[in-house]
Protein backbone atom coordinates (compact mmCIF):
# COMPACT_ATOMS: atom_id res chain seq x y z
CA UNK A 1 0.00 0.00 0.00
CA UNK A 2 1.13 3.48 -0.40
CA UNK A 3 2.22 5.82 2.56
CA UNK A 4 1.51 9.13 3.04
CA UNK A 5 3.53 11.37 5.39
CA UNK A 6 2.04 14.61 6.51
CA UNK A 7 4.73 16.23 8.11
CA UNK A 8 5.22 19.33 10.28
CA UNK A 9 7.91 21.73 9.36
CA UNK A 10 7.54 24.00 12.10
CA UNK A 11 7.03 27.22 12.31
CA UNK A 12 9.31 29.32 10.56
CA UNK A 13 12.64 28.82 12.06
CA UNK A 14 14.46 25.93 9.71
CA UNK A 15 15.65 24.14 13.34
CA UNK A 16 12.10 23.59 14.56
CA UNK A 17 12.43 20.23 12.31
CA UNK A 18 12.43 16.89 14.15
CA UNK A 19 15.06 14.42 13.41
CA UNK A 20 11.69 12.30 12.62
CA UNK A 21 10.70 14.67 9.65
CA UNK A 22 14.16 14.82 8.24
CA UNK A 23 14.06 11.32 8.33
CA UNK A 24 10.55 11.04 6.62
CA UNK A 25 11.32 13.67 4.03
CA UNK A 26 14.29 11.96 3.16
CA UNK A 27 12.16 8.06 2.40
CA UNK A 28 9.57 10.50 0.24
CA UNK A 29 9.58 9.84 -3.38
CA UNK A 30 8.03 12.64 -3.97
CA UNK A 31 6.61 15.91 -2.29
CA UNK A 32 3.20 16.95 -3.00
CA UNK A 33 2.21 20.71 -2.39
CA UNK A 34 -1.19 21.54 -1.76
CA UNK A 35 -1.93 25.00 -3.22
CA UNK A 36 -4.69 26.13 -1.26
CA UNK A 37 -4.64 29.89 -3.25
CA UNK A 38 -3.76 31.00 0.23
CA UNK A 39 0.26 30.55 0.32
CA UNK A 40 1.92 33.49 0.91
CA UNK A 41 5.17 33.22 -1.39
CA UNK A 42 7.52 33.42 1.43
CA UNK A 43 5.85 30.14 2.83
CA UNK A 44 6.33 28.33 -0.34
CA UNK A 45 10.32 29.35 -0.14
CA UNK A 46 10.63 27.91 3.11
CA UNK A 47 8.90 24.85 2.11
CA UNK A 48 10.97 24.55 -1.06
CA UNK A 49 14.19 25.33 1.22
CA UNK A 50 13.24 22.07 3.63
CA UNK A 51 13.72 19.99 1.06
CA UNK A 52 16.85 21.60 -0.87
CA UNK A 53 18.52 20.80 2.30
CA UNK A 54 17.32 17.55 3.50
CA UNK A 55 16.62 15.64 0.54
CA UNK A 56 17.23 17.49 -2.34
CA UNK A 57 16.42 16.38 -5.66
CA UNK A 58 12.73 15.32 -3.93
CA UNK A 59 10.68 15.70 -7.12
CA UNK A 60 7.99 18.19 -5.93
CA UNK A 61 4.18 18.11 -7.41
CA UNK A 62 2.36 21.18 -6.76
CA UNK A 63 -1.78 19.96 -6.92
CA UNK A 64 -3.45 23.67 -7.01
CA UNK A 65 -7.52 23.59 -6.03
CA UNK A 66 -9.71 23.48 -8.82
CA UNK A 67 -12.08 27.00 -9.39
CA UNK A 68 -14.91 27.59 -7.37
CA UNK A 69 -18.43 28.82 -7.98
CA UNK A 70 -18.10 31.51 -4.99
CA UNK A 71 -22.10 31.59 -6.14
CA UNK A 72 -23.94 29.17 -7.06
CA UNK A 73 -27.65 28.36 -7.38
CA UNK A 74 -27.30 25.26 -5.40
CA UNK A 75 -24.47 25.47 -3.14
CA UNK A 76 -24.08 21.82 -1.52
CA UNK A 77 -23.97 20.73 -5.19
CA UNK A 78 -21.16 22.98 -5.68
CA UNK A 79 -19.05 22.00 -2.66
CA UNK A 80 -19.56 18.72 -3.54
CA UNK A 81 -18.57 18.90 -6.53
CA UNK A 82 -15.68 21.22 -5.82
CA UNK A 83 -14.38 18.49 -2.98
CA UNK A 84 -14.78 15.66 -5.63
CA UNK A 85 -12.72 17.29 -8.01
CA UNK A 86 -10.05 17.85 -5.32
CA UNK A 87 -10.23 14.90 -4.51
CA UNK A 88 -9.23 13.20 -8.22
CA UNK A 89 -6.83 15.95 -8.88
CA UNK A 90 -4.92 14.88 -5.61
CA UNK A 91 -5.26 10.89 -5.70
CA UNK A 92 -4.28 11.52 -9.64
CA UNK A 93 -0.92 13.12 -8.85
CA UNK A 94 -0.03 10.44 -6.25
CA UNK A 95 -0.67 7.20 -8.92
CA UNK A 96 0.87 9.00 -11.50
CA UNK A 97 3.94 9.89 -9.14
CA UNK A 98 4.48 6.68 -7.36
CA UNK A 99 3.87 2.86 -7.65
CA UNK A 100 1.63 0.72 -5.36
CA UNK A 101 4.30 0.96 -2.80
CA UNK A 102 5.38 4.27 -2.77
CA UNK A 103 5.84 6.76 -0.23
CA UNK A 104 4.59 10.75 -0.91
CA UNK A 105 5.19 13.14 1.51
CA UNK A 106 2.97 16.05 2.35
CA UNK A 107 4.50 19.31 4.07
CA UNK A 108 2.47 21.53 6.68
CA UNK A 109 3.38 24.44 8.33
CA UNK A 110 3.76 23.65 12.01
CA UNK A 111 2.17 21.24 13.64
CA UNK A 112 -0.11 18.93 10.70
CA UNK A 113 -3.21 18.72 13.81
CA UNK A 114 -3.58 22.14 14.83
CA UNK A 115 -5.82 24.62 12.51
CA UNK A 116 -4.65 23.27 9.33
CA UNK A 117 -6.82 21.04 6.36
CA UNK A 118 -4.25 18.89 4.89
CA UNK A 119 -5.64 15.61 7.04
CA UNK A 120 -9.04 16.53 6.94
CA UNK A 121 -8.63 16.79 2.86
CA UNK A 122 -6.20 13.43 2.83
CA UNK A 123 -9.32 11.99 4.45
CA UNK A 124 -11.84 13.00 1.53
CA UNK A 125 -9.66 12.21 -0.99
CA UNK A 126 -9.76 8.69 0.13
CA UNK A 127 -13.36 8.68 0.48
CA UNK A 128 -14.12 9.94 -2.54
CA UNK A 129 -11.63 8.38 -4.69
CA UNK A 130 -11.22 4.79 -2.92
CA UNK A 131 -7.24 5.15 -3.41
CA UNK A 132 -6.53 3.40 -0.06
CA UNK A 133 -3.02 4.41 1.51
CA UNK A 134 -1.49 4.53 5.36
CA UNK A 135 -1.04 7.45 6.23
CA UNK A 136 0.93 8.50 9.07
CA UNK A 137 1.63 11.90 10.86
CA UNK A 138 5.07 13.55 11.52
CA UNK A 139 4.40 16.44 14.34
CA UNK A 140 6.26 20.04 14.36
CA UNK A 141 6.60 22.91 16.58
CA UNK A 142 3.25 24.66 16.28
CA UNK A 143 3.39 28.93 16.08
CA UNK A 144 2.29 28.83 19.60
CA UNK A 145 5.11 27.01 21.36
CA UNK A 146 7.26 29.39 18.47
CA UNK A 147 5.52 32.00 20.42
CA UNK A 148 6.31 30.96 24.31
CA UNK A 149 9.57 30.03 23.44
CA UNK A 150 10.47 33.39 22.12
CA UNK A 151 8.93 35.44 24.99
CA UNK A 152 10.50 32.51 27.56
CA UNK A 153 7.36 32.13 29.17
CA UNK A 154 4.64 29.19 30.11
CA UNK A 155 1.48 28.48 28.26
CA UNK A 156 0.04 27.98 31.65
CA UNK A 157 0.41 28.98 35.22
CA UNK A 158 0.83 25.99 37.54
CA UNK A 159 -2.33 23.98 37.45
CA UNK A 160 -4.19 25.97 35.04
CA UNK A 161 -6.43 25.26 31.96
CA UNK A 162 -5.16 26.58 28.47
CA UNK A 163 -7.52 27.67 25.87
CA UNK A 164 -6.67 28.13 21.96
CA UNK A 165 -8.92 29.80 19.69
CA UNK A 166 -9.10 32.48 16.97
CA UNK A 167 -9.46 35.81 16.51
CA UNK A 168 -12.89 35.54 15.13
CA UNK A 169 -14.07 33.71 18.04
CA UNK A 170 -12.17 36.02 20.68
CA UNK A 171 -14.74 38.23 21.73
CA UNK A 172 -17.60 35.14 22.34
CA UNK A 173 -14.94 33.59 24.47
CA UNK A 174 -15.79 33.34 28.38
CA UNK A 175 -13.31 35.69 30.94
CA UNK A 176 -12.46 32.04 32.30
CA UNK A 177 -10.97 31.03 28.80
CA UNK A 178 -9.19 33.89 28.57
CA UNK A 179 -6.96 33.63 31.45
CA UNK A 180 -4.41 31.80 29.27
CA UNK A 181 -6.03 32.43 25.78
CA UNK A 182 -4.22 31.67 22.50
CA UNK A 183 -5.33 33.58 19.59
CA UNK A 184 -4.34 32.55 15.74
CA UNK A 185 -5.89 33.46 12.97
CA UNK A 186 -6.53 37.24 13.76
CA UNK A 187 -6.67 38.81 10.79
CA UNK A 188 -7.10 42.44 12.99
CA UNK A 189 -6.55 43.11 16.30
CA UNK A 190 -8.87 41.40 18.30
CA UNK A 191 -7.34 41.73 21.55
CA UNK A 192 -7.96 45.30 21.72
CA UNK A 193 -11.94 44.82 21.68
CA UNK A 194 -11.45 42.10 25.02
CA UNK A 195 -9.12 43.32 26.84
CA UNK A 196 -9.54 44.48 30.68
CA UNK A 197 -7.22 46.37 32.86
CA UNK A 198 -5.10 43.28 34.14
CA UNK A 199 -5.30 41.61 30.59
CA UNK A 200 -1.26 41.24 29.42
CA UNK A 201 -0.28 39.99 25.98
CA UNK A 202 2.77 38.02 24.67
CA UNK A 203 2.56 38.97 20.94
CA UNK A 204 5.21 37.97 18.03
CA UNK A 205 4.56 38.09 13.98
CA UNK A 206 7.25 35.83 11.60
CA UNK A 207 8.03 33.96 14.64
CA UNK A 208 11.21 31.84 14.15
CA UNK A 209 12.20 33.53 11.14
CA UNK A 210 15.12 36.73 10.33
CA UNK A 211 12.19 39.14 10.54
CA UNK A 212 10.19 38.03 13.82
CA UNK A 213 8.98 40.80 15.74
CA UNK A 214 7.80 40.42 19.85
CA UNK A 215 5.83 42.66 21.82
CA UNK A 216 4.66 42.52 25.64
CA UNK A 217 2.68 44.16 28.08
CA UNK A 218 -0.23 45.00 29.48
CA UNK A 219 -2.84 45.41 26.42
CA UNK A 220 -4.11 49.03 28.21
CA UNK A 221 -0.55 49.89 27.19
CA UNK A 222 0.73 48.17 24.49
CA UNK A 223 -2.22 47.23 22.51
CA UNK A 224 -3.02 50.56 20.60
CA UNK A 225 1.05 50.03 19.28
CA UNK A 226 0.58 46.29 18.63
CA UNK A 227 -2.07 47.35 15.96
CA UNK A 228 -0.26 50.04 14.73
CA UNK A 229 2.91 47.82 14.29
CA UNK A 230 0.54 45.03 12.53
CA UNK A 231 -0.70 47.76 10.54
CA UNK A 232 2.80 48.85 9.11
CA UNK A 233 4.39 45.30 8.89
CA UNK A 234 1.77 44.24 6.88
CA UNK A 235 2.13 47.35 4.52
CA UNK A 236 5.90 46.82 4.40
CA UNK A 237 5.79 43.15 4.10
CA UNK A 238 2.65 42.49 1.95
CA UNK A 239 1.47 40.09 4.23
CA UNK A 240 1.61 39.22 8.13
CA UNK A 241 1.42 36.19 10.16
CA UNK A 242 1.14 36.79 14.46
CA UNK A 243 -0.34 34.93 17.22
CA UNK A 244 -0.67 36.01 20.61
CA UNK A 245 -1.11 34.91 23.89
CA UNK A 246 -3.78 36.76 26.65
CA UNK A 247 -3.38 36.42 29.89
CA UNK A 248 -5.16 37.74 33.13
CA UNK A 249 -2.40 38.86 35.58
CA UNK A 250 -3.13 39.25 39.30
CA UNK A 251 -1.95 42.85 40.39
CA UNK A 252 -1.51 43.15 43.42
CA UNK B 1 26.74 36.60 30.66
CA UNK B 2 26.20 32.57 31.03
CA UNK B 3 23.44 31.31 28.73
CA UNK B 4 20.83 28.99 30.17
CA UNK B 5 19.38 27.12 27.13
CA UNK B 6 15.66 25.32 28.26
CA UNK B 7 15.47 22.73 25.82
CA UNK B 8 12.43 20.56 25.04
CA UNK B 9 13.47 17.16 23.77
CA UNK B 10 9.83 15.44 22.98
CA UNK B 11 7.56 13.59 24.77
CA UNK B 12 8.74 9.93 24.20
CA UNK B 13 10.44 9.31 20.16
CA UNK B 14 13.87 9.81 20.26
CA UNK B 15 12.98 11.32 16.97
CA UNK B 16 11.01 14.34 18.58
CA UNK B 17 14.25 16.04 18.96
CA UNK B 18 14.34 19.16 16.54
CA UNK B 19 17.32 20.60 14.83
CA UNK B 20 17.60 23.23 17.34
CA UNK B 21 17.69 20.88 20.21
CA UNK B 22 20.09 18.99 18.91
CA UNK B 23 22.07 22.33 18.15
CA UNK B 24 21.98 23.68 21.56
CA UNK B 25 22.73 20.40 23.40
CA UNK B 26 25.83 20.14 21.35
CA UNK B 27 26.99 23.67 22.52
CA UNK B 28 26.28 23.11 26.21
CA UNK B 29 29.36 23.25 28.67
CA UNK B 30 27.13 20.99 31.42
CA UNK B 31 23.73 19.74 31.65
CA UNK B 32 21.64 20.06 35.15
CA UNK B 33 18.92 17.93 35.73
CA UNK B 34 16.47 19.14 38.13
CA UNK B 35 15.17 16.10 40.09
CA UNK B 36 12.26 16.91 41.09
CA UNK B 37 11.81 13.74 42.68
CA UNK B 38 8.53 12.71 40.54
CA UNK B 39 10.97 11.82 37.80
CA UNK B 40 10.45 8.10 36.68
CA UNK B 41 13.40 5.94 35.92
CA UNK B 42 12.34 5.31 32.48
CA UNK B 43 12.36 9.40 31.72
CA UNK B 44 15.75 9.57 33.41
CA UNK B 45 17.06 6.75 31.00
CA UNK B 46 15.39 8.35 28.18
CA UNK B 47 17.75 12.32 28.85
CA UNK B 48 20.26 10.28 29.22
CA UNK B 49 20.23 8.82 26.09
CA UNK B 50 19.57 12.00 24.29
CA UNK B 51 22.84 13.30 25.51
CA UNK B 52 25.05 10.32 24.65
CA UNK B 53 23.37 10.03 21.60
CA UNK B 54 24.15 13.78 20.34
CA UNK B 55 26.56 15.13 23.09
CA UNK B 56 28.35 12.41 24.24
CA UNK B 57 30.76 13.20 27.17
CA UNK B 58 28.55 16.41 27.97
CA UNK B 59 29.09 16.27 31.88
CA UNK B 60 25.63 15.92 33.71
CA UNK B 61 25.11 17.33 37.06
CA UNK B 62 21.74 16.58 39.02
CA UNK B 63 20.31 19.13 41.14
CA UNK B 64 17.52 17.20 43.98
CA UNK B 65 15.45 18.89 45.72
CA UNK B 66 16.32 20.25 49.34
CA UNK B 67 14.10 18.34 52.17
CA UNK B 68 11.20 20.11 52.58
CA UNK B 69 9.14 20.18 55.90
CA UNK B 70 5.20 18.56 54.82
CA UNK B 71 3.68 19.73 57.54
CA UNK B 72 5.43 23.02 58.93
CA UNK B 73 3.99 25.11 61.61
CA UNK B 74 4.78 28.16 59.21
CA UNK B 75 3.46 27.35 55.94
CA UNK B 76 4.61 30.32 53.72
CA UNK B 77 7.93 30.86 55.95
CA UNK B 78 8.80 26.90 54.77
CA UNK B 79 8.14 27.19 51.24
CA UNK B 80 9.80 30.37 50.95
CA UNK B 81 12.52 28.47 53.13
CA UNK B 82 12.65 25.13 50.07
CA UNK B 83 12.42 27.84 47.83
CA UNK B 84 15.78 29.67 48.70
CA UNK B 85 17.33 26.47 48.94
CA UNK B 86 16.69 25.27 45.99
CA UNK B 87 17.88 28.19 44.18
CA UNK B 88 20.70 28.15 45.91
CA UNK B 89 21.39 24.83 44.76
CA UNK B 90 20.99 25.72 41.44
CA UNK B 91 22.96 28.45 41.48
CA UNK B 92 25.84 26.65 43.02
CA UNK B 93 25.35 24.02 40.22
CA UNK B 94 26.00 26.51 37.50
CA UNK B 95 28.53 28.76 39.13
CA UNK B 96 30.77 25.70 39.95
CA UNK B 97 30.32 24.17 36.27
CA UNK B 98 30.80 26.92 34.29
CA UNK B 99 32.64 29.79 34.02
CA UNK B 100 31.41 33.66 33.73
CA UNK B 101 30.62 32.89 29.75
CA UNK B 102 29.15 29.25 30.24
CA UNK B 103 26.59 27.50 28.35
CA UNK B 104 24.40 25.62 30.92
CA UNK B 105 21.62 23.00 29.42
CA UNK B 106 18.37 22.13 31.01
CA UNK B 107 16.51 19.07 29.47
CA UNK B 108 12.92 19.53 29.53
CA UNK B 109 10.40 16.20 28.80
CA UNK B 110 7.99 17.46 25.93
CA UNK B 111 7.76 21.47 25.61
CA UNK B 112 8.79 23.85 28.56
CA UNK B 113 5.84 26.07 28.31
CA UNK B 114 3.17 22.88 28.81
CA UNK B 115 2.56 22.17 32.28
CA UNK B 116 6.63 21.93 33.47
CA UNK B 117 8.21 24.28 36.39
CA UNK B 118 11.56 24.67 34.99
CA UNK B 119 10.97 28.03 33.48
CA UNK B 120 9.15 28.92 36.48
CA UNK B 121 11.88 27.37 39.10
CA UNK B 122 14.87 29.12 36.71
CA UNK B 123 13.12 32.84 37.80
CA UNK B 124 13.13 32.03 41.11
CA UNK B 125 16.88 31.14 41.37
CA UNK B 126 17.56 34.43 39.25
CA UNK B 127 15.15 36.56 41.83
CA UNK B 128 16.27 34.78 45.00
CA UNK B 129 20.24 34.39 44.16
CA UNK B 130 20.71 37.73 41.96
CA UNK B 131 22.96 35.28 39.09
CA UNK B 132 21.59 37.21 36.31
CA UNK B 133 21.52 34.43 32.46
CA UNK B 134 20.19 34.69 29.32
CA UNK B 135 17.26 32.48 29.30
CA UNK B 136 16.82 30.42 25.90
CA UNK B 137 13.91 28.43 25.53
CA UNK B 138 13.93 25.45 22.46
CA UNK B 139 10.33 24.58 21.90
CA UNK B 140 9.90 20.42 21.95
CA UNK B 141 7.27 18.48 21.06
CA UNK B 142 4.33 18.11 23.55
CA UNK B 143 2.79 14.86 24.59
CA UNK B 144 -0.54 15.86 22.81
CA UNK B 145 0.69 16.30 19.66
CA UNK B 146 2.22 12.60 20.10
CA UNK B 147 -1.23 11.74 20.56
CA UNK B 148 -2.84 13.20 18.10
CA UNK B 149 -0.08 11.87 15.40
CA UNK B 150 -0.39 8.49 16.71
CA UNK B 151 -4.52 9.20 16.31
CA UNK B 152 -3.85 11.23 12.92
CA UNK B 153 -6.73 13.22 14.02
CA UNK B 154 -7.14 16.91 14.28
CA UNK B 155 -6.98 19.09 17.12
CA UNK B 156 -9.89 21.21 16.57
CA UNK B 157 -12.85 20.74 14.04
CA UNK B 158 -12.84 23.79 11.52
CA UNK B 159 -12.53 26.91 13.14
CA UNK B 160 -13.29 25.64 16.87
CA UNK B 161 -11.50 26.22 20.10
CA UNK B 162 -9.24 23.85 21.54
CA UNK B 163 -9.00 23.76 25.05
CA UNK B 164 -6.28 21.98 27.49
CA UNK B 165 -6.67 20.93 31.05
CA UNK B 166 -5.88 18.57 33.62
CA UNK B 167 -7.49 16.00 34.97
CA UNK B 168 -8.54 17.21 38.01
CA UNK B 169 -9.96 20.15 36.89
CA UNK B 170 -11.89 18.21 34.11
CA UNK B 171 -15.08 17.25 36.40
CA UNK B 172 -15.52 21.96 36.33
CA UNK B 173 -14.62 22.01 32.98
CA UNK B 174 -17.65 23.50 31.10
CA UNK B 175 -19.82 21.62 28.45
CA UNK B 176 -18.25 24.27 25.72
CA UNK B 177 -15.04 24.09 26.54
CA UNK B 178 -15.16 19.74 26.24
CA UNK B 179 -15.68 19.99 23.06
CA UNK B 180 -12.62 19.62 21.66
CA UNK B 181 -10.94 19.64 25.20
CA UNK B 182 -7.17 17.59 26.23
CA UNK B 183 -6.56 16.32 29.17
CA UNK B 184 -3.26 15.87 30.92
CA UNK B 185 -2.42 14.85 34.53
CA UNK B 186 -5.02 13.07 35.00
CA UNK B 187 -4.00 10.38 37.83
CA UNK B 188 -7.25 8.52 37.97
CA UNK B 189 -9.91 7.72 34.92
CA UNK B 190 -11.68 11.30 35.20
CA UNK B 191 -13.07 10.46 30.89
CA UNK B 192 -15.89 8.02 32.64
CA UNK B 193 -16.75 10.91 35.21
CA UNK B 194 -17.57 14.03 32.25
CA UNK B 195 -18.50 11.65 28.96
CA UNK B 196 -22.48 11.96 27.61
CA UNK B 197 -23.07 9.85 24.81
CA UNK B 198 -21.34 12.12 22.34
CA UNK B 199 -18.35 11.72 23.79
CA UNK B 200 -15.66 10.28 22.39
CA UNK B 201 -12.09 9.80 23.26
CA UNK B 202 -8.42 9.41 21.38
CA UNK B 203 -6.46 8.32 24.26
CA UNK B 204 -2.50 7.47 24.47
CA UNK B 205 0.04 6.19 26.74
CA UNK B 206 3.37 5.91 26.64
CA UNK B 207 3.04 8.05 23.84
CA UNK B 208 6.37 7.55 20.97
CA UNK B 209 8.09 4.80 23.05
CA UNK B 210 8.02 1.14 22.14
CA UNK B 211 5.25 0.59 24.75
CA UNK B 212 2.95 2.95 23.03
CA UNK B 213 -0.65 2.01 23.36
CA UNK B 214 -3.67 3.75 21.90
CA UNK B 215 -7.48 3.53 22.06
CA UNK B 216 -10.21 5.61 20.61
CA UNK B 217 -14.08 4.90 20.96
CA UNK B 218 -16.89 6.72 22.27
CA UNK B 219 -16.27 6.79 25.88
CA UNK B 220 -19.80 5.18 26.26
CA UNK B 221 -18.36 1.74 24.81
CA UNK B 222 -14.82 2.00 25.87
CA UNK B 223 -14.17 4.04 28.85
CA UNK B 224 -14.47 1.28 31.10
CA UNK B 225 -11.80 -0.84 29.38
CA UNK B 226 -9.62 2.24 29.10
CA UNK B 227 -9.85 2.38 32.72
CA UNK B 228 -8.92 -1.30 33.13
CA UNK B 229 -6.51 -1.00 30.58
CA UNK B 230 -4.77 1.99 32.98
CA UNK B 231 -4.51 0.12 35.61
CA UNK B 232 -3.02 -3.05 34.42
CA UNK B 233 -0.54 -1.12 32.22
CA UNK B 234 0.48 1.02 35.56
CA UNK B 235 0.85 -2.43 37.26
CA UNK B 236 3.08 -3.68 35.20
CA UNK B 237 5.07 -0.42 34.02
CA UNK B 238 5.15 0.59 37.66
CA UNK B 239 4.15 4.32 36.62
CA UNK B 240 2.43 5.05 33.85
CA UNK B 241 1.87 8.43 31.72
CA UNK B 242 -1.28 9.14 29.67
CA UNK B 243 -3.41 11.60 28.17
CA UNK B 244 -6.45 12.46 25.80
CA UNK B 245 -8.03 13.72 23.77
CA UNK B 246 -12.34 14.35 24.44
CA UNK B 247 -14.31 15.36 21.81
CA UNK B 248 -18.14 15.35 21.35
CA UNK B 249 -19.47 13.92 18.20
CA UNK B 250 -22.66 15.89 16.33
CA UNK B 251 -24.06 11.72 15.35
CA UNK B 252 -26.76 12.28 12.64
C1 LIG C 1 -3.75 28.12 9.40
S1 LIG C 1 -2.96 28.40 10.95
C2 LIG C 1 -1.72 27.13 10.89
C3 LIG C 1 -1.06 26.86 12.21
C4 LIG C 1 0.04 25.83 12.10
N1 LIG C 1 -0.45 24.51 11.68
C5 LIG C 1 0.80 25.69 13.42
O1 LIG C 1 0.91 24.56 13.94
O2 LIG C 1 1.30 26.70 13.92
C6 LIG C 1 -2.08 29.89 10.63
C7 LIG C 1 -1.96 30.79 11.85
O3 LIG C 1 -0.88 30.35 12.63
C8 LIG C 1 -0.19 31.44 13.19
N2 LIG C 1 1.22 31.38 12.74
C9 LIG C 1 1.78 30.39 12.01
N3 LIG C 1 3.09 30.61 11.83
C10 LIG C 1 3.38 31.75 12.48
C11 LIG C 1 4.57 32.50 12.68
N4 LIG C 1 5.75 32.07 12.18
N5 LIG C 1 4.51 33.64 13.40
C12 LIG C 1 3.35 34.07 13.91
N6 LIG C 1 2.18 33.41 13.76
C13 LIG C 1 2.20 32.26 13.05
C14 LIG C 1 -0.91 32.70 12.77
O4 LIG C 1 -1.83 33.03 13.79
C15 LIG C 1 -1.64 32.23 11.53
O5 LIG C 1 -2.83 32.97 11.34
C1 LIG D 1 4.09 17.42 33.91
S1 LIG D 1 3.27 17.20 32.37
C2 LIG D 1 4.56 17.58 31.25
C3 LIG D 1 4.09 17.79 29.83
C4 LIG D 1 5.27 18.04 28.88
N1 LIG D 1 5.97 19.27 29.20
C5 LIG D 1 4.78 18.07 27.44
O1 LIG D 1 5.05 19.08 26.74
O2 LIG D 1 4.15 17.10 26.98
C6 LIG D 1 3.17 15.42 32.34
C7 LIG D 1 1.91 14.90 31.66
O3 LIG D 1 2.12 14.90 30.25
C8 LIG D 1 1.50 13.78 29.66
N2 LIG D 1 2.54 13.01 28.97
C9 LIG D 1 3.84 13.37 28.83
N3 LIG D 1 4.49 12.49 28.08
C10 LIG D 1 3.61 11.54 27.71
C11 LIG D 1 3.68 10.36 26.91
N4 LIG D 1 4.84 9.98 26.33
N5 LIG D 1 2.57 9.62 26.76
C12 LIG D 1 1.40 9.99 27.33
N6 LIG D 1 1.27 11.09 28.09
C13 LIG D 1 2.36 11.86 28.28
C14 LIG D 1 0.79 13.01 30.76
O4 LIG D 1 -0.55 13.46 30.80
C15 LIG D 1 1.55 13.48 31.99
O5 LIG D 1 0.70 13.43 33.13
Amino acid sequence: MRTLLVIGIGAGDPRHLTLGAVDALRSADVVITLDKGEQKADLLRARHRVIDTHAPGTPVVTVSDPERDRRPSDYRAEVHRWHGERARRISAAITSATGAEGTVAFLVWGDPALYDSTLRIIDRMQEETGLECMVKVIPGITALQALTAAHTVTANRVGEPIHVTTGRLLPETSPADRRNCFVMLDGGTAWNDVAGPDTYIYWGAYLGTADQVLRAGYVENIGGEIAALKYTLRESHGWIMDTYLLRELDRE
